[in-house]
């Protein structure tokens, strides 16, 4: 960087205060003001020329950053896609894409009016319905946000795999696209009640992932188990995915794609530190997969390899919110934790709680979720000019709480409409489907198609 | 590094303190001298600065644009093998393989020299061929350009799967990517008659599509159905592809690419609106896929999700030529028909015609890429800075009349070139496999491997 | 965005010509004061927003293209997988996974240090052990390091897949990528003695490649071949991979990673030509490819579509080192030798060493790896900024000698830590799994799961 070290040189020559006394004004006059014009000119089109710079580097960060978040709709269609069966493999794929674009489509027509509109009292956006395409600012930001919002319901389509109505799918898909996710991030992002509260989430802890991860828990709660998961006796029965390879790069495509989910909520670029987050955010990644890792060969005797792909994942939701403000150790740790939670929340669920959650994703994004909003208050730094204390780093209690409070209410909001949403479509076009299409599986029912056309007839 | 020099000179003048005591005039002048001087230095190296970032920022976006264009390629492998039997998957993967490798070197050989060479009556290109490791702009524009080069092959490789000898496949991956596609694009792109006419195509709705869509029916119709395809009583038999996850995998991939392939076409970034771009890229494939759910639903009584996908990609391509100009309603507009469109398409070009497309590319690509073509003169908006005028913008019908003169033109050129390249090489080299090679598949008979080495014996 | 917020404001300042008009000295004084500061303050606002605008642009460029290398163990993943047996699918998925975690975990902790810290001697880094979140540069440049630095330990993976037990990998992964891989590129990279000696390796064909390859080639050694691979009649037996869709998806994303491997090698980005080294390595990828395809097609009578794939690979190695500093015509010829040298290398470690290498491994990264460090002192052309010269452009031979020699001291060390690592590991937990877990495939055994849950009861 040695052009950095020289251009400092140049800001640091003295003033040049000394140059006083002339008994000739109009020459002088003139000189003044050559002296005056042409550097004023020059500097004009400069500073033209860095503003424009600086907003094209900012529009072309969050661009390829958003662009990677999209990509992460390739990981979640392969990791749901890998660890369910055979049978229901276009449906998934199916209700992936069409997440993907209804949500899209959604979000355009009103989430982002909610989302981001002129506050109504600070618990919801209330203008800027059908938004045109306006300047490449505009685009750049709303670009970042629509490619985010349709990621909460794509963390419910895992929970709710194998049993649900493909039209079931479609409507919840807009309504928690359009709506429930996006109250949510008014109230965080959109200047709403939390963010005036002091409540921080960097990329999307509570946002995006305790969102998703709690509808993902009303849904499968009201949909109930799979067919054969709960014997009467009591037992559970592990109904294995049907392609580990798909269901793990799934999981790199989505490590891959948080770096533009957290590095990119940064939301500019020039003068940011997006390369900080993105350190943290592969530390915290790291450490999940082998907290998971040594979690479940202590309890199962091996280490399981799904389990070390949800702690990866466990990692990246965790870091998720703190991602800006905290130290690498701090990273390590809150991944290790984590990790070690998503093992322990699957199991919960799954033994204890005995909601069916064929990929994990209620423990993955809700338990790790609060997880990571929390770990804000007990590791950020002010050092990193975010909130201005946390309980392990200078023993402000208070911050936990305000993330404690945040968390809880977006429990709340989000439990509450989805449990009218379920509920609604259940009574009403119908959520679950027929036992006999769930033991033949969606894809010929709902699709008329096999997912592997050669294998399943 | 200009602007570390540039910086270290400045860094380097001399210290001025010779300019301190004197009550006279000519020391004045001196000093007003130096007042001049001083921020003249400092502005020239300000904008050498300014100059070498924004050719840094414009190559970065462009070169970042150019390696998501190339990742297509492994959307394209993944759809066309998804979307195909397993017995010819090596076959195709190979294909794809070497239709990269190839159609790179003959670009690098010829197509570059085709299509942006000196034009020799805005008709062909005529220098540099074999070109050089130029200066980083040069490789910046020549890196874009041949990615997109080789994706006009890769769309023919989909129709003519199943049935094509490999050696004849690298033949016209040859000449598809080192001449007849340059040649149309140095019609619209390297300065020639078309791009003189007023015909506009922001990313190539003609100039890759069209062309890869013509040569795909031309093609396929020379080449024959598949056996079995259609039965001695005229009915149409489906063959199915044999993994969905594989083919959406490959859409999802497809779509992530596309951001660079139209955000990209902006050329440079420096205040260019690559992001609006990317915007309504993104609404249409949401509208394209949702339109041709809505479609085969309707006609089929179940939503088709290799439909869902191909709809996502007609949306892609029909927006393709129009992205640059248009609002987010029409881009909307422009997938819903360009979704509807593929439905329609597949169905005709399968029943009506009987032309065997096991993949849809003759649909998506062909039939879509002239919608996109046309839609700029339906809905190009004056105020995006693209076209004067568009039908359903300010009545003006010419712009209209003159994307529909530079389609049927490129569709001439393309169909006319393919017929002789490929009767060419049917009686030459031979264009299809033996019966028996076709119906073990090609894996064995091409490669020696099966695609699948465990489940084929 | 203070800084642009302070250009804007500079921009705004009013016109001075009302500092004209007067005759006295104290006026003018007061208004050459005004034309010396005004500007001077402008331009060191303008200069403190180009350098933190070019401190940006670097690390943007460098964290896009370390997240491209991230996603390269996707590729790694997938090649693996595919070129294996259907039965180990998990296990290879596992060791992945844990791979880029353990080893980025090690890397933090202990590689890092070894290879950027204080320099002992020029052999060894001695300091910043356990990284602490730095500013943005640092955390960019130890992105792009970390990223590089698992890679090593992955190509090893391969060679050794389908036998070798689980906890045996987690113990190598972290001394390859804490320790043997550290030092080689504290040697080459962090100002070591090979640096000094005038050692040059753009993207690291030594410091990445012919490591990962020599490492193979002593840890596949040790283990052995599969069971059946070489029968007691002498004879060689083939033994196929369960997927090559998988296989050569991992080639295009490991191409399309590539771009970020290399291009991202020139450390910063502005006034960089990484556009020019994307050229170069996409020309000899291709180049690989075809080589491989021909040579195949020549031996044995096909076109091998696994050779096809790890031509390709081959290409990219070979160019790593010299991607910096070649023409195009050279990088084409280096791409050909490197993928005609990766099908003879793959057959004389097959059938003369009798290695057993699952996934060919040690010709790609190792063999070819020193091809492309030895093809600098061939093909290095000093109008590009690197070596002074080489044989084939300026007769130069002391370049060739340095490369030759920096490369067999780099496979001295490898080699004989691995010999001790790999036998330290044999005779302590163990190296190799039991005949049943092989037969079995790992894993059942090693994990309690299949790879593909439904077809392996």
């Amino acid at each position: 960087m040695t052009a950095v070290a020289a251009a400092r040189a140049v800001a640091m020559r003295p003033p040049l205060s000394f140059l006083f006394s002339s008994r000739y004004l109009f020459a002088l006059a003139g000189a003044i003001l050559a002296a005056l014009l042409l550097p004023a000119l020059a500097l004009a089109s400069e500073e033209e020329a860095i503003v424009t710079l600086t907003a094209t580097v900012d529009q072309l960060w969050i661009v390829m950053a958003g662009a990677l978040v999209f990509f992460m709709h390739g990981g979640f269609t392969l990791v749901e896609t890998g660890f369910t069966r055979t049978k229901n493999a276009a449906n998934i794929c199916a209700k992936n894409l069409m997440n993907m674009s209804v949500g899209l489509i959604s979000y355009w027509a009103i989430g982002w009016a909610f989302m981001y509109g002129d506050t109504a009292g600070g618990v919801i956006g209330t203008s800027n319905f059908l938004i045109a395409v306006g300047d490449s600012q505009f685009s750049t930001d709303w670009f970042f946000q629509v490619v985010f919002a349709a990621t909460a319901a794509t963390i419910v389509s895992g929970a709710m795999a194998e049993r649900t109505h493909f039209r079931a799918y479609l409507i919840y898909a807009v309504v928690l696209t359009g709506f429930i996710y996006p109250v949510v991030g008014h109230w965080v992002w959109g200047g709403g009640w939390l963010a005036e509260l002091g409540f921080w989430d960097f990329a999307g802890s509570t946002v995006v992932h305790t969102t998703g991860g709690v509808a993902a828990l009303v849904g499968a709660a009201i949909l109930g188990p799979r067919l054969g998961k709960y014997s009467e006796d009591g037992s559970v029965n592990v109904i294995p995915g049907h392609s580990i390879p798909l269901a793990i790069a799934g999981v790199i495509i989505l490590w891959f794609g948080w770096f533009g989910f957290n590095g990119g909520s940064t939301l500019t670029a020039v003068g940011q530190d997006f390369a900080s987050v993105i350190v943290v955010t592969n530390l915290a990644a790291a450490a999940g997969a082998i907290a998971a890792m040594a979690v479940s060969w202590l309890y199962n005797g091996k280490p399981d390899v799904g389990m070390i792909g949800n702690g990866a994942l466990a990692g990246l939701v965790a870091i998720t919110a703190p991602c800006g403000w905290v130290d690498a150790w701090a990273a390590v740790i809150i991944g290790l934790v984590g990790g070690g939670l998503v093992v322990v929340g699957v199991t919960v669920i799954d033994k204890v709680l005995k909601v069916d959650d064929p990929v994990g994703a209620i423990a993955v994004h809700g338990v790790v979720g609060i997880w990571g909003t929390l770990a804000v208050g007990l590791f950020a730094d002010p050092k990193f000019g975010g909130p201005e204390g946390s309980l392990f780093i200078n023993g402000d209690i208070e911050q936990f709480a305000i993330q404690a409070l945040g968390s809880a209410a977006s429990i709340v909001w989000v439990g509450a409409t989805c449990l009218v949403l379920f509920l609604g479509i259940k009574y009403t076009v119908g959520l679950r489907a027929e036992p006999v299409e769930e033991l033949d599986g969606l894809d010929i029912h709902e699709h008329g198609v096999f997912g592997y056309g050669e294998s399943n007839f």
